[in-house]
């Protein structure tokens, strides 16, 4: 197996801007990328001049604004993700709903919780998730860190009665202390929720999955296929991105589903009613108001929407169209924005994909409770 | 981060037989190891005799005896091992209750399945299971093929309704009738209920953890410390190999739990009577009997016995002194055996432990049920 797993560390490690073990290799992979490189056709120019006033390339990690990452807190972070002792039960880890495996999805309309409770919510994608402007379908959270707080308290999802319940989880399983004092050398108490969450932040801003379309805006014209660049101009000129831009294609704004035709759950068929930000702010102008997704990975994490309520991405492009632009896209359009959207599959890095070792429980620590 | 990682898989590396990526580094480790390796005392060479009557070192991989492995095979396995869609709920996998990281068990006392019931028996780990002479508690499947047909169809588990969900579920995500296509070649229909079994096995197959008890048994006398090599006299002496030896350290016989001291819940305090292979075959004579666990990593694998009723391995290690020796070991005793147990931690293969990217569903693909 072992000259397969460097074929795959291989193909990962060209498609990732980051970079890992095998180094060497890499950049031989990069340079002969380079080589191959195509010149730009006029066509292909003006594709990417219009292309650039939309989109940017992913970063290669989310840096943080408000605090500094160190290695020791993304790795402290990783096993954090994992652990699914931060769960009343000891069964379910942030990598439950928000599986590495399935480009950060679990591939449910809702996901099962504690006592196999569904959430309200569609669980989104944690790949690519710290470049937004903020975090959860109704914008509650400022940002991953912020996010991360959430879940392991709520009680139809890891169910940890409070943040005391959690921190003691924490202290007495083996190695965590000093894993939070070498994450945070300049804390006294290293050891806090909120350093917790600030840990599986700082992991989460590395899960940057770079694809096709970032060596397209780079300017490698070869980077999409015909296809794929006729569905990109399809995307702008339809007017998709007035909503779905950035380096996210999305995740920026808040945009009401149903603005131009509604309501949505017309169209969507949607079993219950979802007012939106509205449940949080109160605010009339908010009803119906999402979170405008991402688009990044979007062919690999459905089902769609904020309630899961349509598998197909080209059923999906079609509702987009009607509710949101007014338009009834042809078949035709539809099949052309969906082949661009499937250039939008990206590859995680390689070390974000492996499993940590968690360290073991301790005599003290609160055993796992299923009720 | 790379340098981390770099180091990473070095540490890996080093402690594994198996070889990977950056091979050479790989190399470069064990022979500097080579060199390290301490002349045998004479002391160390009778403890060593002695124990090579018991132990013998892991197997790279455990071959199968009745068909031949390929790296298809494995890979695919791994994916299918990682795939929450073999349930009903596309929520748990195998890898949900045998968690690769925490070394092949979910650490609760019996595991959540299928509508949050929780089983009747511990999870064992996974890790090194492939070489047990049987599978499961009471031992009703031969191998890690066949136990990998159970947990999938058990309503309280995996909760699928039949085999024919299952392939239908593998038939229709994409990629994954190729991928046992490429995985069985010979074979007209390759993506049957069983060969999905066997590549998981065959992916279980590749779980061996290697640790310094190897090395030691290999003649590398500064492999354990003076602790642990009393430790390792001490579980020789009393007798606990009459059931645990061989590569896994049991896994080999079954045994009356309660053997010579009973019944076993007077001294473990379980909750419900489980009458262990009696409950398969009826015969009278295998009343409480359970198969013998490996001891491979079973410093990490708590809680212990058949229902997760000990937490403490050295109350477990008492427990076992007094139900099936007849003899109430010191603590001394108990210290010492311990502190060999603590010696048969391993490290998985980074291959392993490093998640596969799961195919999408298509649009036939049946969609969750919680129900």
């Amino acid at each position: 197996m072992n000259k397969k797993w460097q074929t795959s560390i291989i193909i990962v490690l060209t498609t990732t801007a980051l970079t890992f073990s095998c180094e060497q290799k890499q950049e031989g992979e990069s340079s002969e990328k380079k080589e191959v490189k195509a010149e730009l056709s006029a066509e292909d120019l003006d594709l990417l001049k219009q292309a650039k006033k939309f989109f940017k390339p992913l970063p290669e990690i989310a840096e943080p604004t408000d605090y500094k990452m160190n290695d020791d807190m993304v790795s402290l972070g990783k096993k954090l993700y994992f652990d699914t002792r931060l769960s009343k039960s000891n069964t379910i880890s942030c990598n439950s709903c928000h599986n590495l495996a399935s480009y950060g999805v679990d591939n449910n309309p809702t996901s099962i919780g504690h006592k196999w409770v569904a959430g309200p919510r569609n669980s989104p994608t944690v790949l690519n998730a710290a470049i937004h402007s903020f975090q959860f379908w109704d914008g509650r959270a400022a940002d991953v860190e912020e996010q991360a707080e959430g879940p392991i308290l709520n009680p139809i999802e890891m169910g940890a009665p409070h943040e005391e319940f959690v921190i003691d989880r924490l202290r007495t399983i083996e190695t965590y202390g000093d894993l939070f004092a070498a994450a945070f050398p300049e804390e006294e108490t290293p050891l806090t929720y909120k350093n917790m969450a600030r840990a599986i932040g700082a992991f989460e801003r590395t899960l940057m999955t770079p694809d096709r379309f970032d060596d397209f805006l780079k300017g490698d014209g070869s980077a999409l296929t015909t296809a794929e660049k006729k569905g990109l101009k399809t995307f702008m000129d339809v007017g998709c991105t007035t909503c779905h831009s950035g380096p996210a294609l999305g995740g920026q704004i808040f945009q009401k589903f149903g603005l131009i035709k509604g309501p949505y759950w017309d169209y969507t068929g949607s079993e219950t009613i979802d007012e939106g930000k509205y449940e949080v702010t109160g605010i009339e102008s908010d009803k119906y108001m999402f979170k405008v997704p991402g688009l990044r990975n979007i062919a690999k994490t459905a089902p769609y929407f904020h309630d899961g309520s349509i598998w197909d991405l080209d059923k999906s492009v079609e509702i987009m169209g009607v509710t949101q632009l007014g338009k009834e896209l042809s078949p035709e359009q539809i099949q052309e924005i969906v082949d661009f959207l499937e250039a939008l599959t990206g590859d995680l890095p390689d070390e974000a994909r492996t499993l940590p070792i968690l360290p073991r429980m301790g005599r003290e620590t609160t055993k796992p409770d299923f009720s």
